[in-house]
C-alpha cells in the first residue's frame, strides 16, 4: 500500500507509538488522577510528561495550559464556543476546515455573532485586508496555519501581529502544521492552538489538545468529574482540571507522547525538509503531465505536503477508486470539509483528489503515483 | 499489586484489547470515512462492527444510534447540554457524579433550568416520590444506573415507566454498569444511555458513547467536520455523522470491540456472579472487623462491586496511602466525584476510601485486603 492520505491522518506510525499505547494498556491503566495509588500516579505521570513534550515542541511555558481532547475539533469547539459571546465579531478566512466554520455558522444562527470571511487572493491572504476587518465588537481572529485542501501556508506571525496589537485574540488552528512546520506561540503571537495528535504529531487516533494563554478563561465544553474539587458544584478553576472533565485517553496520550518525542528526535527542519522535496517533486512531475489540474499555488510556493488535482475527464471519486483498486495507491477524492476552499479554487461542485505527503513517504511513492495517473489518463482517453 | 479501583477503569484488560488497539494502529490507522481507500473502509468497518456489538449488548435496534465518545462525561454533556432549554424542569437524584451535576447546575446558572434532586431514603428511591416531582415543564429524568460511591442500584425500569407514562424523556447512566447489569433500551423505557467504554466494557481509556432514541434530535456538542454533506455549511442531520464531529479514536475504538465481545462471550449473568461474590464476601467480612464503618445498604442488599468504608481513628487518604504503599493494594480515597452522595451517607467532610471489583478479581484479593486493614487497624491502636 501506498499511503498519501496523510493529511487525514499519518500512516504508519513510529513502532514506539503503539508500543507505548500497548504498555499502558497493559501495564497502568488506571485513571490518572482519581487515585493516590501507584498506577494511577503512574498513568498521572505519562500524561504530564506529554504535555511537557507538547510545550517544548510549541514553546509554551506552562504545561497545564495545554488541555487533551478527543481531536483538534473538540479542541476547536472548545475555543470558539468557550470564548465568543453573543454580539462579538470574529475574523476568519475562506480556508477553514469545517471544524471552525460550522462552530462559528452555529453561534451566529443560535447566539448572535458576525463573522467575516477573508478570502485570499492569488492563494495569498492581504494582512491590510485583515487588519480593515477588525471592528470594534471583534473579539477573535482564526486562521488555519496550512489549508487542508491546498495546502498553502498563512501568514501566521504577521497575522498574530495585527491582533495582538488590535487586543483582539488569535486562534490558530494547526491541524495540518503541528510536528511539520515550526510553532512558536510566543513568537507568533498565538492566544489559542489547536492542535490534533494524529497528523503531523505521529499519535494514535483519539487524541489532541488545545493551548490557552493563562489570561483567558473559557467556558468549560465538557462539565464533569475532575478528580479535583469534587466538592464543589462548579467546575474548578485549576488547570489543566478545568478543561479535562472526565477520564482521559491515557493510552492515545501515551502514544501521543511517544510520537512527539520521534519529532522533537527527528527535527522539525528534518521532517519539513523531506516533505517539501517530494511535494516539489509531486508538483514538478503534475505540472508537465497533459490532462492534469494542479490547485493551489505554484511549486516555486512553500506549501506543507498537500498536493490535490484532477485528471481531465476522470471524476475525482472514480479516479481516487481506481487508485486505490488498481494501484493500491491511497488518496482522498472529495470535499476535504473545506466547502469555501474549493468555491475559492472553483471545484465546488467536483470535488479533488488529495494526495498528501507524511515523513515515512519515499520518492518511489510520487514515482508510483504518477506513472498511475499517465496509465488512468490512457485507458480514458480511448 | 492488588488493584482494586474498577469503579475508575477496570484493569487488567482482556489481552485482546490491547492487540486490537495496536493492530489497529500499525495496519490500518487511517481515517474512517475520510477516504474511499482499503485503509479508510477498514476504519469504518471497525467502528461500525464495535457499534454493532454494543448495540447487542444494551437491545438497540439501529447500531447508528449508538455514538461515540471521548468518554461517559462527553456523551452525559452532549444528551444533556442538548436536550435541554431555557425554562425546563429536570429531575435528577442526589447521588449523580458530578459528571451529572456539574451540566446540570451549569445550565441552572447559565441557561435558566429548574432541577429537582430526589434523595433516597434509607439507600431506596421512592417511585412515588420521583412521580411527583414531575412537573408540566419536565423534560428530562437522569437516573445513575448504580451510585459510584455507594454501589446502590437504581430501579431504572420503574423509573422509566414513570418517565415514559409522564412524556418525559429519560437518560440513564451507566457508567456503573454498562457491561455489569443487563442493560436493555427498550425493555427498561431508556431514550437515551451514556455509557464509558474503559470500565465494565473491558475497552481502554478514550472511549465512551451515547445512545440517543431515533425521535429525540439534540443539537451537537461539537460541530465540525464529518466526512459526509461537507458541502453544507450546517452540521447534517445523517446519523451517526451529526454527533461526531473530527476524527473518531479508532484504535480505541477497536480495542473497546475487543472489550465488549469479551462481555458478550462470558455473558452479564457469569460477570455479575463473580463481581457480587466478591461484594458480599467483603461485605461480611468487614461487617465483622471492629472499627470498620461501611457505607451503602447491607449485605443483603445487592449493589454492584462498590464497598466505601472508613477505619475508625485513619484517615481516608492516609489508608489509601498505607495500603497502595505497604500492601500493594490500590483503591481510592476522596470524595469520588459524587458531593451530594458523600451528603447523603454523611461522610462529605471526610470522604471515604472505596474498593471496587472486576471481572479479574480474586477471593485472594479480598482476603488480602480484610488482612492488610486488620493490620493497619491494630498499628494505629498504639
Amino acid at each position: 500500500m501506498i499511503y498519501l492520505d496523510n493529511a487525514a491522518s499519518t500512516w504508519p506510525k513510529p513502532k514506539e507509538v503503539s508500543q507505548a499505547v500497548a504498555e499502558c494498556i497493559e501495564e497502568y491503566a488506571a485513571n490518572p488522577g482519581r487515585g493516590g495509588h501507584k498506577l494511577s500516579m503512574k498513568a498521572s505521570k505519562t500524561v504530564y510528561q506529554a504535555r511537557v513534550k507538547l510545550a517544548k515542541l510549541f514553546n509554551i511555558k506552562n504545561p497545564n495550559d495545554i488541555f487533551f481532547t478527543l481531536n483538534a475539533t473538540q479542541a476547536l469547539n472548545q475555543a470558539i464556543k468557550g470564548f465568543i459571546r453573543q454580539g462579538d465579531h470574529v475574523v476568519t478566512t475562506s480556508l477553514e476546515h469545517n471544524s471552525v466554520r460550522r462552530p462559528l455558522e452555529f453561534l451566529r444562527k443560535e447566539v448572535g455573532v458576525e463573522i467575516t470571511y477573508i478570502k485570499p487572493e492569488n492563494y495569498m491572504f492581504s494582512l491590510e485586508t485583515i487588519r480593515a476587518a477588525i471592528r470594534e465588537n471583534t473579539k477573535l481572529i482564526v486562521v488555519s496555519h496550512a489549508s487542508n485542501l491546498l495546502g498553502t501556508i498563512a501568514p501566521v506571525k504577521e497575522i498574530g501581529r495585527i491582533a495582538r496589537e488590535a487586543g483582539v485574540r488569535y486562534l490558530v488552528d494547526a491541524s495540518q502544521t503541528a510536528g511539520i512546520l515550526p510553532i512558536d506561540v510566543e513568537d507568533m503571537y498565538i492566544d489559542m492552538l489547536a492542535f490534533p495528535g494524529h497528523k503531523g504529531l505521529y499519535g494514535p487516533q483519539g487524541t489532541g489538545g488545545l493551548y490557552v494563554h493563562s489570561s483567558i478563561a473559557l467556558t468549560p465544553l465538557l462539565h464533569g468529574g475532575t478528580g479535583s474539587h469534587s466538592e464543589d458544584i462548579d467546575q474548578p478553576m485549576t488547570r489543566p482540571d478545568r478543561y479535562e472533565s472526565g477520564t482521559l485517553n491515557t493510552p492515545g496520550i501515551a502514544g501521543l507522547a511517544a510520537g512527539v518525542e520521534f519529532v522533537l528526535q527527528t527535527g522539525i527542519e528534518s521532517i519539513r525538509r523531506k516533505e517539501w522535496w517530494l511535494t516539489r517533486l509531486l508538483l514538478e512531475k503534475l505540472e508537465d503531465m497533459e490532462g492534469v489540474t494542479v490547485f493551489g499555488p505554484d511549486k516555486d510556493t512553500e506549501r506543507v505536503g498537500v498536493v490535490p488535482f484532477m485528471l481531465e475527464g476522470v471524476d475525482a471519486s472514480e479516479l481516487a477508486y481506481i487508485l486505490d483498486q488498481e494501484y493500491n495507491i491511497a488518496v482522498r477524492a472529495g470535499f476535504h470539509c473545506t466547502p469555501l476552499a474549493h468555491e475559492t479554487v472553483g471545484t465546488l461542485t467536483t470535488g479533488a483528489v488529495r494526495a498528501s505527503f507524511g515523513y515515512f513517504n519515499k520518492q518511489e511513492d510520487v514515482e508510483a503515483l504518477v506513472v498511475a495517473l499517465r496509465e488512468i489518463r490512457e485507458a480514458f482517453a480511448f
